[in-house]
């Protein structure tokens, strides 16, 4: 479908050649297919080039696309075509929204993760010292085009961090999803087209659906963060280095799914169900070495939590999820001490 | 009205203190009756200062505020109050868009340019190496809070600068506040309070009117751009040194009348009476030095300008305009070299 680009934004009202911002990975690997298409349907698009990896998501890079945005000529009739991972699509998504008040731009995910997540529902910005995310904007794409084809060229470990966000569409909201995944993760795992197809389209489904009725995030949105809870404090206790943001929901999920049953929320034959589908899709980094404090400093970074006003998301049932509010701190530590204890086998 | 903020915005549903963003010169004029107010309402308001003047409406500045944001704890709970002219409001107000994906922020306007003309449509930005806000954001602010009060430790130049904008607004839209204008000039002039509301409160409401028929500048709000081709291309040729924004436009203006009288889109009364209020209200600094390229190439920034396809605002009579495209530009460069020569005496 990326090599079908141009016709495509052609279709939904594009008249000119975009700007395309990417890294040079995704560009080696699929730029020659997307350039042709979008060469010949528009002529020859602008290419601005960033980064690759969390760390270029800041104001150097946003101010590197602005630059290469006006040596293009760039002016408010303008667009962007995004084509890379979550990076790629945060910044150039905030490119868009901030350049001369807003041109449109559309998304071309190239990981699972952003095919499924990222790209859907209007959240873009930067990092800054202080945080991840701190600074953005809600902007819709006018588009999104994903090739499940490109995924074929990810690493498995990326692919693994992609599908446990996967599972966490279908523990929240499709025991069906759920099932899909159980019944066809030898083929999920190897990137096949048809199995690829069905999770993005609904995994994307789903998390539209939940942003659609709550766009600016002021409730149900917040299901879509389960297992995020526990899932971002060890990706901050371990300073977003050992786990993929995947891998730190998938320890998250764990970690939800343990404490739901010891809050009588959940029944056991389901948590063991739902958390042996996440140990089977690829071996998870350990625990190993995170000490309570460190996790629960990471969850105090969260001012809500600081305050004591601790909402998590639990599963009622696998493929339906809800927001519990006053969770008790003092029961919550020691079931994360004992979780890290455990080593993440509490369930 | 500054020393009843902390009321009027509990009243609007503000619980906690503001984040105020302002420049010293403001803040030693006004700044204890206003922080004494939001002080007693809210307890103590974080305070960040910036730079006063055009040339702080960049980026640095706004990583200087996000800075401060988190240095004082702000989260996405937290609101901005842009207390100073339109460098301030524009920027402080950028910064509430991005910070978080957008927190509510509020404007207290204190020059007559930023009450009748910045703080009203919900354009905040910055300005960047290739030009004036060409980065930023459409946020509404949840409140404005305007006192004409503040406006009497204004330098005379200043009042002026924000009074063409008043004349721009009756030119475009009535005839009843230029007749207001002409009969209580010498009020307005030395900032007496009955005159400067009936202003600032006309000219608001005609802004907002014109803007909230067209938020995203599609159509009808090009008419707030009066004055403003030749009025920008006059600021770029003088390198946004020698004119107030206001005098830029106040020339603009009085090049508009003449052109359109040229074409036979105006009664020569009607030109002679505009032109001649703005002669009234103070000296404009001379066009003199200014060439024909110069203003021309200031011109031709815009880029529909450039690439022919010219609009321009004209009155059809005092209280009209109408945008007309299809300008020819020879013809109109004929009568810009006149207009110069004549030192803008022409009409």
């Amino acid at each position: 479908m990326i090599s079908e680009a141009g016709p495509r934004l052609a279709g939904i009202g594009f008249g000119s050649p975009p700007i395309v911002i990417c890294n040079s990975t995704i560009l080696r690997y699929h730029g020659p297919a997307l350039m042709k298409s979008l060469e010949r349907e528009f002529g020859p698009p602008a290419v601005i080039r960033i980064g690759d990896g969390e760390r270029f998501k800041n104001h150097r890079t946003l101010l590197k696309i602005y630059d290469g945005m006006f040596r293009a000529h760039a002016d408010r009739n303008s667009w962007i075509l995004a084509f890379g991972g979550g990076v790629v699509g945060d910044v150039a998504g905030f490119a868009a929204a901030t350049f001369m008040r807003g041109i449109p731009f559309v998304m071309a995910p190239t990981t699972l993760l952003a095919q499924v997540d990222s790209s859907i529902g209007g959240k873009v910005g930067l990092n800054v010292a202080q945080g991840k995310n701190l600074i953005g904007a809600f902007q819709q794409p006018a588009a999104v085009l994903s090739d499940t084809r490109v995924l074929k060229t990810l690493p498995k470990k990326e692919v693994a961090s992609g599908l446990y966000e996967v599972i966490k569409c279908g523990a929240i909201r499709s025991e069906l999803l759920l099932r899909y995944v159980e019944r066809n993760l030898d083929g999920i795992v190897n990137c096949r087209s048809a199995e690829m197809e069905h999770i993005v389209t609904a995994s994307a489904r789903i998390k539209a659906a939940v942003v659609e009725e709550d766009e600016k995030e002021s409730g149900l949105r917040m299901i879509l963060n389960y297992g995020h809870t526990v899932g971002h404090a060890i990706e901050a206790a371990t300073d977003y280095k050992r786990f993929k943001h995947g891998e730190a929901v998938a320890w998250g999920m764990i970690a939800a799914l343990g404490y739901a049953e010891e809050l009588g929320l959940m029944q056991a034959s389901s948590s063991a169900r739902l958390a042996g589908l996440i140990h089977r899709v690829h071996r998870l980094p350990s625990l190993s070495g995170i000490s309570l404090t460190q996790l629960w400093n990471g969850l105090l970074r969260d001012k809500k939590f600081r305050s004591g006003d601790i909402h998590m998301v639990f599963l009622r049932r696998l493929g339906c999820a809800e927001v519990h509010a006053g969770i008790d701190p003092l029961s919550l530590r020691k079931y994360l001490k004992r979780f890290l204890h455990s080593k993440g086998s509490i369930v």
